[in-house]
């Protein structure tokens, strides 16, 4: 499986909210934080930091339990692909929001840095950083 | 060519309203389906199918013809890509349009799985299903 | 470096304002174009030509300038790469912008064509002609 393939997998897990699947991206151990841009802060104050799998899973199991019956089709991009041959790449991404019968509209732009590892023949991504551009607290995992 | 190459190639002819060109990449007796998301309609409550390669081109042909003279400038954009190696694959869209003087806009936001059939040292598509984020009524081939 | 991470390399110092190495992913004599959709002309009435590295990251730097401070965050996206092997390639590309605290915008919709020549295992770019679609002044470069 190239990177590509594994993103484009993983990020489809995420438009699905295929929630254990998605958490199986990452390793046990892996750690996920969510920055604002340099020289701001989230609302709380501090990156959102989840170490492990189970604090990842269930933080996106909460931001799926919250949209469910939004009736709003979410989609994630990402591309801008770099990867240094060792595990690290460095990648942006965005998702679009559709409501039904309205307009679709840009919801998240994020720039992200992984540590993958490989795991058969494929990687799950051992420490995540993303930035939201837009320095609002993150909803979902 | 690749498949990533094909379907530069396949959007760039609906770019440029290419329509014979672009007819060209799918089989005789291509379907066309276009669908609602999961659990909604179109409005007008059907998924909208165009059965084979002169139907196919007639939808574009129309929706060309309606959007001639607009002054908007319509880029689609494929990502997402992923292929089975038996000619299955999925993928993402979205399209942007810019008026003259004014900001661009995602107008449609959809997610397709195509099968392709080999044709030269390229493919053609023989069936298409894309699910249209906004459920609202197809417009364009 | 596959053309791909070429572009990716690219348009990420571009996103970071790093006028000097941005600039020198061109060629000393490289010649950048930008034109207004067919059949339109920009307001200042034609396209705009810069000839020469020198003047490319100059144009690029007073945008940079004009920027600082702005606390908007922009992310270059590149995409639907045709390459015809010969270092001749067509691209599309869009930039998003977010404010702090606000909503992710999409600021351009272009598309691209260029000239790359070989530079050690990379290339630069030696001709480079963008139609913007809103055919609004190019603001940078």
């Amino acid at each position: 499986m190239t990177l590509e393939e594994f993103y484009v997998r993983q990020l489809r897990l995420l438009d699905d909210g295929a929630v254990e699947e998605w958490a199986d991206t990452f390793t046990a151990g892996a750690v996920f934080t969510q920055h604002a841009p340099a020289g701001r802060t989230f609302a709380g104050g501090a990156p959102a930091v989840r170490s492990g799998r189970v604090a990842i899973a269930a933080a996106l199991r909460a931001a799926v339990a919250k949209r469910a019956g939004s009736r709003v089709t979410r989609r994630y991009w990402l591309g801008m692909l770099r990867a240094d041959g060792a595990g690290r790449t460095r990648w942006l991404a965005f998702n679009i929001e559709t409501p039904v019968g309205g307009r679709p509209v840009l919801h998240n732009s994020t720039g992200g840095e992984d540590l993958l590892v490989p795991a058969g023949d494929s990687w799950r991504v051992h420490r995540r950083t993303v930035v939201h551009d837009a320095a609002a607290p993150p909803t979902a995992g």
